[in-house]
């Protein structure tokens, strides 16, 4: 399916915004034809650009891998909120859009997204309103949200019945574990959830098991493993109880987990599943699409030794997200300060990664290695450098990036580059 | 003086923007006349909100202060990014506004800002393009920016040679200590980087000293107080030096200092400087304005045991800034799972503070105690609760936050609300 997109492309830029220069205004599909060069100053720093190829390669690699593997893809949008990259997940063939909030929904709707999963509850009465509100408009419109206890069956129920609305809301029922995040904690909890689901047709359809792993920690890899071992358990008791009890809803049973630390983990929940009805397995991982330069590269490696046979896709993801600022002091021995900061760059994970830096009338960036950031002030970095640095004021520094939602967020609008730092394109985000 | 603000209130906003319900397509001007109430489901949640009461007293209190004290007040504007309250700072008698990035510069005169110090070194060769091009089109324009270096001095000379600008970019030499962030970093270096200036005449115009104690810390503290107090110190011995050698430009000297943790600099620094030209003190706090529920609400403390003529001006600063989300889950004893996250509210000196809660029906909010918020994921807190919370799933909580500008920028529109919680205004910020 496809996007529209027009609004977006025609929408303008200026100075105004992050990222473009003083004097533009353009629309925002005309960015990529004005031969802007990223490191020779015809845009403001800092800057976070996308890599065209890098983006190009990891929606490749994860449309194989979903081939390799039998898995539904329904990427997390929040990690980008940006539809322009929506429309490329789902031109490769995405099975829909995952969301989180109410806002989300009005943006996913407004361009076209036709089938969504809120991995969340729906509690908002002004989100509810609207979902239902486009469930009468569009037939076409195939929406999903999840439920953890007989109050948010509740809730949802209601404003159906209210709505007048004659197709339901499709739930999942959503398994978590002790000192997690939302889901019932235990199978009979989440079977009588899933009881409640199923006496609220016709307003609701109970349509099959979710489960998020991501916010699941042991003390050690091997126990956060072991938890997580016991949620996808618990995924395929409740399933398979509800399929013997004949509460699931017309149509192929629904099962998801797997954010973008463990893209292994539907594959692995296909293998533990009997069920007399078919199932399908929809992977929601939303960070791949730029996947990042510390953080999620390690999870890549961890999936890899679970998980050989993804060595048949060839070359895994690269971080396509990169942040240029300049080097606008060296006050002492040891330090530099970049003109870049929270307000630029994700710092909840991990500090960004200085990996090349430009000067001037260079031909291209340099690798940068033994320099490090300490810390980040709202607005500045502190960079730890070596004596034999060959950082001057006035030189740009690039950085990767871990955690890529919490860089996304900080702009509005994102540039696109080619390989060798030429503006191509732009992006527009809606946080 | 007034800004340019039709731009923004004729500027249009919807559905896509975090915040404002789905039906909704209107003018930011009239976001205020629609009726909405924020807590009965008119709006999506979360939605962060100013208290419209307690900005007025913000400012007026700030306003009262600078008189107390005889201070000009030049606020960082960084922490908004929103003209409209800009606007407000302005036309209650600040000096000018603080800026600390290119963006901000294109941000602050296009909507007509005529005195702006760019607390910051200026190295972005885009931003040098664009002060030069201000400076050379309009005669009022009043530009001040850092140097902390020969290199930041040179490469401001250049630009202004190159750009064959008749006025200078004027200049504070910026002071630091070791361990802190930019600035130089002994009165030896600070009189190196004044001489440079001074020589770059007529290009540049050396007009005073700048530090910011915001980022010195000590193990205690006095300590961080000692440390504070040795900036002064050297800030007023290059001032004086510069004075004795006449390295300033025409004009009075200019001394600024003082973020919005110790607003009470300006006047000390004052108090220790003997020049043979007038000086004026310029404070750039930004925080003032919304004030926030924990960390500045601590320095606002330590500020008034400093300084006791401030209680002459009353009641002080209150917190302005609210968020607002539901109760999506309550998954086990102890927990309420909260529909809010790190892109909605700082996290990155203290958590959100719960303080009262509404549910559908009730008249107003109610005050909620004995809640605390553990952490937070992208789109969610995890929200500590007592055995007998009256919390349940659906209900609004209400938070304050520490740490303004984190806030302000998870937020393109802020919705801005009277005492009863009905929206009656909205501000556009640029971040």
């Amino acid at each position: 399916m496809q996007l529209k997109l027009e609004e977006i492309l025609n929408s303008r830029v200026d100075g105004l915004t992050k990222g473009i220069p003083a004097g533009a205004a353009l629309p925002l599909g005309d960015v990529g034809k004005q031969g802007w060069r990223l490191l020779e100053g015809d845009v403001p720093l800092p800057a976070a650009v996308l890599k065209k190829s890098a983006i190009e390669h990891n929606v490749d690699w994860m449309r194989r891998f979903t081939e390799l593997t039998g898995m539904r893809l329904c990427p997390h949008g929040k990690t980008s909120m940006s539809p322009q990259l929506f429309d490329r997940q789902l031109a490769a063939g995405a099975w829909g859009m995952t969301a989180a909030t109410a806002t989300h929904l009005h943006v996913y709707r407004r361009f076209g997204v036709q089938r969504i999963l809120l991995a969340n509850q729906l509690v908002d009465p002004e989100g509810l309103r609207f979902i239902l509100s486009e469930l009468k408009r569009d037939p076409e419109f195939d929406f999903y949200c999840l439920v953890d206890s007989t109050a948010s069956v509740e809730i949802l129920r209601n404003a159906v019945a209210e709505s007048g609305c004659q197709r339901p809301i499709q739930v999942l029922v959503e398994i978590g574990q002790a000192g997690g995040r939302t889901g019932a904690r235990t199978v009979d909890a989440a079977m009588e959830v899933a009881r409640a689901a199923h006496r609220a047709a016709p307003h609701l359809a109970l349509r099959g098991v979710e489960g998020f792993e991501g916010v699941l920690e042991g003390a050690t890899p091997d126990q956060t493993m072991a938890r997580i071992d016991r949620l996808l358990d618990e995924m395929s008791i409740v399933a398979s109880q509800c399929d013997a009890l004949d509460l699931f809803a017309d149509g192929p049973i629904i099962l998801s987990a797997g954010g973008s630390q463990f893209i292994d983990l539907p594959p692995s929940l296909q293998s533990r599943l009997a069920t007399k009805r078919e199932a399908i397995f929809v992977l929601r991982s939303g960070c791949y699409i730029t996947h990042d330069s510390s953080w999620f590269s390690e999870y890549a490696k961890a999936t890899a030794l679970r998980m050989p046979s993804i060595s048949q896709l060839g070359a895994g993801l690269r971080p396509a997200i990169e942040v240029w600022a300049y080097v606008q002091s060296l006050p002492e021995p040891g330090l530099a300060i970049v003109a870049m900061g929270k307000r630029d760059c994700s710092f909840d994970v991990h500090m960004p990664t200085p990996f090349a830096w430009f000067r001037a009338g260079s031909e291209k960036p340099a690798p940068l290695a033994r320099h490090r950031v300490l810390r980040m002030n709202d607005q500045h970095a502190y960079l730890e450098v070596p004596p034999d640095s060959v950082l001057q004021v006035g030189d740009r520094v690039g950085f990767g990036i871990a955690h890529p939602c919490t860089t996304f967020d900080r702009w509005s609008v994102m540039l696109v580059i080619d390989d060798d730092y030429r503006v191509v394109d732009a992006i527009r985000t809606y946080f």
